[in-house]
């Protein structure tokens, strides 16, 4: 593993544990100005849409596991198609099982870090 | 634009053009052999089973639009976001309207030709 999939590996992880413990400034700070979400049934959006969205009182808690299924390098992009499995829980609500993939586009900035900067998040609700 | 933004553009719209006409060869001529479709609820397929569906008899008919919304090039890969309007017609059926984004990874092979090599697809069912 090259140091740049490793630094994409730990991205990932990182995310998600934020993610998990309602970090949200950290999640933040792993994607770029510009990165861009987009997600089944609504335009695509970009940070400012994010952070509203888990910053609020009314997000949900989120608990669960992200999987590289593929990653590859190219230079400054990378990309990977990650198998997502969540148990989301709104405040005071049953918990939610949500389960897909996603593919996701990374790029490395001036700074040498990895952030990611196009997201196609194909995460569904689980009957 | 450049010669490669003009051939990714190319490959979009004949691919469309190839899909309204039912023109199978066409489309598999445009991706990768390991091309990795996503789609909503669906686990990741090949070239295979796209194949399989859209040449099998009960294949709906598809006319519609595809704009690119945005288009990066790095060397020999490049992403679009597509916007895709879409009316599907199935053999004897009522005609659906759906409506959605791509996200999607072109790689430029030895032959100089630029494929479809990875692609998330977000179109659904507009009500």
């Amino acid at each position: 593993m090259t140091d740049d999939e490793r630094a994409i590996q730990e991205l990932v992880e990182t995310w998600m544990r934020a993610s998990r413990s309602g970090d949200t400034a950290t999640v933040l700070s792993l994607m770029t100005e510009d990165v861009v979400f987009t997600t089944p049934g609504r335009a695509p959006f970009g940070r400012e849409a994010f952070e509203a969205a888990t910053g609020a009182p009314e997000a949900p808690r989120i608990d669960g596991t992200c999987e590289i299924v593929e990653l590859q390098v190219q230079g400054d992009w990378a990309f990977t198609r990650n198998r997502i499995e969540l148990t989301v829980t709104p405040p005071g609500g049953e918990p939610m099982r949500r389960a897909g993939y996603t593919l996701s586009l990374y790029r490395k900035e001036a700074d040498g870090r990895w952030r990611l900067a196009r997201d196609a998040n194909l995460v569904i609700a689980q009957s």
